[in-house]
């Protein structure tokens, strides 16, 4: 049974996925042990308490450097014995140190099909204003394994949503929200919390049950 | 109804979903007056013999400039009244004469979900190959006008197709094109000869039926 920890920033729709998806069976090899805000007044912080889960905040403004602050979340995710790092809208970089602590076991979700709308400074309703700026039909969510590059991991899973006419950003974020991330997040914790994930360079394989015997 | 001219290069499967569907009644507002091969061996000129299609080769070779070579190939458009310009595989760049006198009157369908794996250079199997080196996990196509940017023309329609474990460029060719390609080309074709897509910058929108009386 892995422990999961949850880094958020904001309203915690992502977080409120994966622990619906613990009491619904779709996440049976893991459980959500601890969430990180960065933020003390995240909603994300409400749902964790809801859940019975515990909360902590870790602001990056109560730290000097980035080194510090990831050291303090490192520590955090340490003190709770934490196996898989997932970041559900986590608006913070991670650090060098972390990544390199939990290689291949940190996912992020993002909400275009890589590698389009993605990289600096693409996060949040950005991502859907530049997909209808550009004028797209079909876009979609990605969850990826966090590596040193923004948006840049070898790709777990990724679910297409179609754009419809007269969406605005904040309409076409809520169906992408609904119809992908929170169906794709909370499969690719099941897949990696049960040790399903090969991954080879960019390429990420999916090990089927009955090859595990 | 709308002169529709094809031009392709090679085997020609788009060229034939366009006909097939102009003899299940999807293509109800056009057909194709004549297509142009940029090869005397393509298979997609046996393919305009075999439904009665007029086929004419206009080799880039033939001609010392490429301003030649696109007056040829506007003499022939001009020569069937054609209306409505298709790229169903054509690997010659169309030049700004015949893109201006067929402002957005001219399609391409391209193998993937621009403004992924597109631009100079991303053609045919290649698209495949760095689609499955990237690891994408879903892909699909692009139908879209035609303007001087290499794939950078407005976004008719598109349409996810999901990578398989697996998938070699060769299979996943195979599937896009089958699943997708030859579906939304002969689609868009319809909706440009029906004068039912608005173009407005990047922005392509659909004209229901209902809006046109």
């Amino acid at each position: 049974m892995k422990k999961i920890g949850v880094l958020v920033s904001g309203g915690g729709t992502n977080l409120q996925a994966i622990l619906d998806a613990q009491t619904s069976g779709i996440i049976t090899n893991g459980s959500v042990a601890c969430v990180i805000s960065s933020s003390p007044k995240a909603y994300a912080l409400e749902r964790a308490a809801n859940a019975g889960v515990p909360g902590v905040c870790v602001r990056r403004k109560d730290y000097t450097s980035s080194e510090e602050f990831d050291a303090a979340l490192l520590k955090v995710l340490q003190q709770y014995q934490v196996d898989i790092v997932v970041l559900a809208g986590f608006l913070c970089i991670l650090g060098e140190n972390i990544i390199r602590a939990y290689p291949n076991k940190i996912l992020n979700v993002h909400p275009s099909l890589i590698p389009s709308f993605c990289g600096d400074g693409f996060y949040g309703l950005k991502v859907h204003e530049k997909a209808l700026e550009y004028g797209v039909k079909v876009t979609g969510a990605t969850v990826h394994f966090v590596n040193e590059v923004t948006d840049g991991g070898a790709i777990i899973l990724q679910k297409a949503v179609a754009v419809e006419q007269g969406d605005t950003p904040e309409v076409l974020q809520k169906r992408v929200m609904h119809e992908a991330e929170h169906v794709i997040l909370p499969q690719a914790v099941e897949l990696l919390c049960a040790d399903r994930l090969k991954v080879n360079g960019r390429k990420v394989e999916l090990i089927e049950n009955d090859e595990m015997i």
